[in-house]
């Protein structure tokens, strides 16, 4: 029982800064079998008034936007994000997003390639 | 413009009610070549007091849940979930929730393999 409970729900790893009031917990994929799992994934909190680095990679991304809302510029143009959707970035493409609610923004995020 | 809006933000499928209280939108992964994307996804959503049907495939899974809190049973075993929290869920082995909070519980899923 107590394996399962262990295998089932995923750990993080030790939490980093990425600048002032915003925080990435990669999620540690290992015991589900990382082998097998063809992404990487973490979940990313960016307090309100505060911002995400302009992130900029060779790898494709997802963001699920699971609490808040703020404005997304990718690949130089700005757009509304907000809990429930969905943004996918393209490999090279700059993203950064400015917390300008009123609560923090919680987003998970899965890359691969 | 348009175009770089349109493909950043991904649509979702037509929902599907999989319970009373339980509706399921595949997020549409085309517009981002869903060729390249190795994993299918969706968000799901189970009002308060409503329950998900017992799942169980041979694809592997893990739920990122957004927001809420529930009841999960996996593989027979019960235990609390709630927003923030990561699950995974091993081939073949049964999955359900039941929404024993206040709010409703969002979940965004995650299957491959």
């Amino acid at each position: 029982v107590t394996e399962s409970r262990e295998s089932t729900k995923l750990a993080f790893l030790p939490p980093e800064d990425w600048a002032p009031g915003m925080r990435v917990h990669e999620i540690d994929l290992a015991p589900s079998g990382s082998h097998l799992t063809p992404f990487k994934s973490s979940r990313f909190e960016v307090e309100a008034g505060c911002s995400s680095p302009v992130d900029q990679h060779e790898v494709r991304e997802i963001w699920f936007i699971a609490q808040g809302e703020g404005e997304l510029t990718y690949d130089g143009v700005p757009m509304r994000i907000r809990a429930g959707e969905v943004c996918c970035f393209e490999p090279r493409k700059p993203h950064a997003v400015v917390n300008d609610g009123a609560s923090t923004l919680v987003v998970f995020s899965v890359w691969w390639g």
